[in-house]
């Protein structure tokens, strides 16, 4: 069993610790929480032993009367390996706890690529992590475009790819956060990062990006342009290239899926704890090729999407696994039936 | 004086009447509405001839205690040129009306392409209208592109231009329509139609678009990805092309404009009526070019953009105008500074 432990238990930490619960080759020895909210009560309910980030925050815990099992250090130690789901930043801030006490850790997408040094998608370079110290799992965003771009890639070649990003602007549960009524230009200045991002994961693949936050809560929407090397691609050749793609859904306008708030309808129907999506959605009657260049419309459940990459990483990380027997696991651990 | 019949009352037709009652060479004989809803009231109030759009509309009046002058075929007949801002496909229908009493008019962007024959931007075809008896002012968002895409192309030459619309789902008023808290993709099948569009002003330009709507009720978001065909373009040349274009307005994130909410915030102190934005929006800093491709960031503020169009298609239509004297005539009456 691989004991691992999670910092952080927001968005993507309450995720992972019940996707590692959820694994026959794993078991969770515990969660970090900052705060007594709310997710403190969950973490305790679903039987999670907690432990404080430090000591201010051990002392909020225990005037709050829960029972806490020690400092974010305590359950480092008795973990094989860390998964870091702490707000930007501060996961790089805690790299040196995981080496001074020679724990590996997987880090999430809003650190550095060189904090880990390898950024990773499970399908795209699981090799390159296995063994390794660290590894950093890429955003929500990043993700979704390394499955379709590595898919796409592989069947014809690119050349050059240009993603927009229409950025959902809140997730659910953050009811501070805007905009209310207007698209917010993030960054105003072009290209945005998250092109860059991609290529820490294919550096091989000229990405190109742009992106704006809009007034919706739950996925990205991206509008890709993607030139092609091979002269000869088709439609077809592209669906049959994603058909063949594990954590890639294809819906269609056809059967209803006009907009993201009937993908994330179907999600509720799959009985996945949170309506969860874990697969990068693709609307199947949007690809198109002009003149060599894929046109198509994706979707990216932010919340949800790089749960499947952190329990491979945790694998690629530990050792002894392939790339595909580790996909295989996690899939089937999760619902994802392609 | 041109004598104009403005035949539809609601988001255009309010526009242009007040944009045409403005203007030293023109008088509104009177303003068509089918319903004696708050907008017959506006238009009562501003001191308009109401006509009403047929008989049963005529009674609807009647009982509501409204001052009619007649029907709309009654305005029509007292009129040189007639403005048809009636909506959709309903231009086209009364178009037989107008051929009948000989009078020529402007269409909007609802209708096809095949109604007047011509499609007009003013600073891109103004002549290709003059004389004529019909003509079509573009949509919203095709005259936002047209204007830029005839700088750039005048500027460098364009081999191929992208475009992404994040279209706002409603106009403000609009308040049956949605969506809340999704996107949209309108349509799932691409190309999108304003591509297309473009190209029955700018046939010569080779346009691919992609469309969705958003959660917001002001302003279209346009992502213009665009390969130029002089090697030799810089950031700086494209601005020079922009700073002599007309009806087009550049704001910087720097100054604060990070959203579209900057923008029409920007709009309401410039003290036009309705808080208009008559000019396409240009992200200044947004502007860059990355491998001979052109990428940028601009807005359309979808209710006000075509007024100046309107206004300058009356004066191509009834001849004896230049192209540069309407529009200086128009921008000067509408507050249009460049």
């Amino acid at each position: 069993m691989i004991r691992v432990a999670v910092n952080g238990y927001g968005v993507i930490g309450r995720r992972v610790a019940d996707a590692v619960a959820g694994q026959e080759d794993m078991q969770v020895v515990g969660v970090v929480k900052a705060k007594p909210d709310y997710k403190a009560r969950l973490a305790s309910e679903k039987g999670y032993k907690l432990y404080a980030s430090d000591e201010k925050s051990l002392d909020a815990f225990r005037k709050a009367s829960y029972q806490v099992s020690g400092l974010a250090k305590d359950l480092v130690r008795e973990a094989d390996i860390v998964v870091d789901a702490c707000p930007e930043d501060i996961g790089a801030r805690n790299k040196v706890m995981y080496e001074q006490l020679e724990k590996k850790a997987v880090f999430q997408g809003g650190e550095e690529h060189d904090v880990a040094g390898v950024s990773f998608v499970a399908q795209c370079d699981f090799d390159q992590a296995a063994g390794k110290k660290f590894v950093r799992v890429v955003s929500c965003n990043t993700t979704g475009l390394c499955r379709i771009l590595y898919a796409v890639d592989r069947a014809y070649g690119i050349k050059k790819a240009r993603v927009i990003l229409a950025r959902r602007a809140a997730d659910p549960e953050e009811s501070s956060k805007g905009p209310i009524d207007a698209v917010v230009l993030d960054p105003v200045s072009l290209p945005s990062h998250h092109g860059e991002d991609v290529m820490t994961v294919l550096p091989h693949i000229n990405v190109v990006s742009m992106a704006y936050k809009i007034p919706t809560t739950h996925m990205h929407l991206h509008s890709l342009i993607v030139s092609l090397k091979d002269g000869g691609a088709t439609e077809a050749g592209i669906i049959e290239a994603f058909d063949g793609t594990t954590r890639l859904l294809m819906v269609e306008g056809k059967e209803g899926f006009k907009s993201t708030a009937q993908v994330m309808d179907y999600a509720r129907e799959l009985k996945r704890g949170r309506s969860d999506l874990f697969e990068v959605t693709v609307w199947k009657d949007s690809i198109k090729i002009v003149d060599d260049e894929l046109y198509m419309f994706a979707g990216v459940h932010q919340e949800a999407i790089v749960v499947p990459e952190n329990i491979d990483a945790i694998r690629a990380l530990y050792g002894g696994y392939s790339a595909s027997d580790s996909i295989r696991m996690t899939n089937k651990s999760l619902g994802i039936v392609k």
